[in-house]
């Protein structure tokens, strides 16, 4: 089955304590591509690149399976810029720069030959942004994911809101979770996400895992533990693009598999703080996917009697 | 199979952001009791208290097949009291009040009675009183399980690393694991550790679960994410009770089986933060406890297949 993966492609500047990058290929879409395209293709990439953006990580991708109609190329301006440092403990981070460029302008368009697909998956942008998108869309894709941030919570709350309404699963980081309910457990958050709209909630906790949330049923997978944490950027793009890759592979969204695809998603994220940006994602073969998913398994399996 | 169970029976209050507490009944080898005796008899409990420490309180213990022989009672002086306030978040607290006590003169004294033992649990004390406990016992246990605190590495460290390489499993909080090794990561703390003496080491998290570690092994429980953490004095100490009972139980020390015991002492610490100090565990039933080890099955089981 298909998919569609709206969000940014752009590029990074990284300090890590292990290092710093000049500036490298980034952007969230670009990260679900290259998580997603190991499970399903075509995934159907919609963006907004500028003159600079390398050709050869155009070709990279589009050898993936990854289709580049609905990326939009703006001759006489730049790629959106992020630059970054992070803290020893890799789970906090400061902006030292963001160069929206041609990320001012993103107003996507959904190509005709992209319709009918039966997933989407809409990157962190403008809420109103990503709700035009679905408003696009002839058909309603059997699964709508959402990743959101902070910074809309507090300048565009009441179009957060809205665009919630028409998503089945939203995917934030554990603060997002507590500042977009005040509730500071996340089971309550849950809670009141789920009244928001969404059917369906993923709080990822980086190196402590993630939850999934219906109405009813929750799911803990774990984060595999790791001896270096080179580069965290990206591993939550690359969380959600296997997830939806595996969602979109099966065709089956059920809460079962939707574990499946955590564990899938878990596993990608896992090889892309391995190097600097997405340079693992590029290396990986499915055999070595294969193999981090049984660690997984191996890493939570227990067999328990009750006597 | 029995348990020694070595540590501090005493006195806490304790502020929440739920509420407060007078002086309630408290301490390592409490928990440890309330938790273990679901699973063993006798637990053979060393510890020191003051005139004031609750006759009702020895005799439930005892009720539960708790032997007190080796709980000395000092008639002149008070029990150890401690007292600590939570903040929001409930993974820190700050201590208000440390009252030794009695436990500024603890020289336990294993009585002949429970020479034999095949589990030993030492709570968090002065590393030269858990060492010279270990070398009261005349057979040595099969396994010697011990808790510590930051405070130790700060203040008597040689003796720590003395300690350590008598004991079998250490069990320490991720902020301890990093303190005693000076490694950010887990992964690489668990390994200097491993060669400091223990053959595993738990690594709890709190509310996100806990890594079990052996030379070549991996594993990791998650918590049960919980609508309200009511207080958490003493889950420490209930995972620990609830993990050595379920081994001294079985009697089966395997990696396997040691996984099962986190388990357990999963659900046992998931009661003991749902009400004020230890007044949970008192209520819980088998069945109670069976249908929480259900949910932790529930919580992260997933069937994959690679194909």
């Amino acid at each position: 089955m298909s998919v569609i993966s709206v969000g940014t492609m752009a590029f990074d500047a990284i300090e890590t304590p292990f290092g710093k990058t000049d500036q490298i290929v980034g952007g969230s879409a670009t990260y679900v591509a290259y998580a997603a395209s190991n499970f399903v293709k075509p995934v159907q990439q919609v963006s907004i690149v500028g003159f600079d953006f390398p050709k050869e990580e155009m070709e990279e991708l589009k050898s993936r399976g990854v289709l580049l109609d609905g990326v939009e190329v703006i001759e006489d301006k730049k790629s959106f810029f992020w630059s970054g440092r992070y803290h020893e403990d890799m789970n906090s981070r400061d902006t030292l720069v963001t160069d929206l460029n041609v990320l001012a302008d993103f107003n996507p368009v959904i190509p005709e030959s992209y319709q009918g697909a039966e997933f989407l998956m809409l990157g962190n942008l403008v809420p109103a942004v990503q709700l035009s998108v679905i408003k696009q869309l002839t058909t309603r894709p059997k699964l709508i994911v959402m990743d959101t941030m902070n910074f809309w919570m507090e300048v565009a709350m009441p179009d957060l809101e809205e665009t919630l309404k028409h998503v089945d699963l939203l995917m934030v980081n554990d603060a997002e979770a507590r500042q977009l309910t005040g509730q500071f457990s996340l089971v309550k958050a849950a809670k009141s996400i789920l009244k928001m709209g969404p059917k369906y909630l993923i709080i990822k906790k980086g190196e402590h895992g993630a939850l999934l949330f219906n109405e009813n049923e929750v799911f803990y997978a774990p984060a595999l533990p790791l001896e270096d944490v080179f580069d965290p950027t990206g591993a939550g793009d690359t969380f959600a693009g296997g997830f939806i890759g595996h969602l979109a592979k099966t065709g089956d969204i059920s809460f079962e598999n939707m574990k499946r695809a955590i564990i899938v998603g878990s596993a990608m994220a896992s090889f892309c703080v391995e190097k600097f940006g997405p340079t693992r994602l590029k290396e990986v073969t499915k055999a070595d996917i294969d193999r981090r998913i049984q660690q997984f398994k191996e890493l939570i399996n227990f067999e328990i009697e009750l006597v």
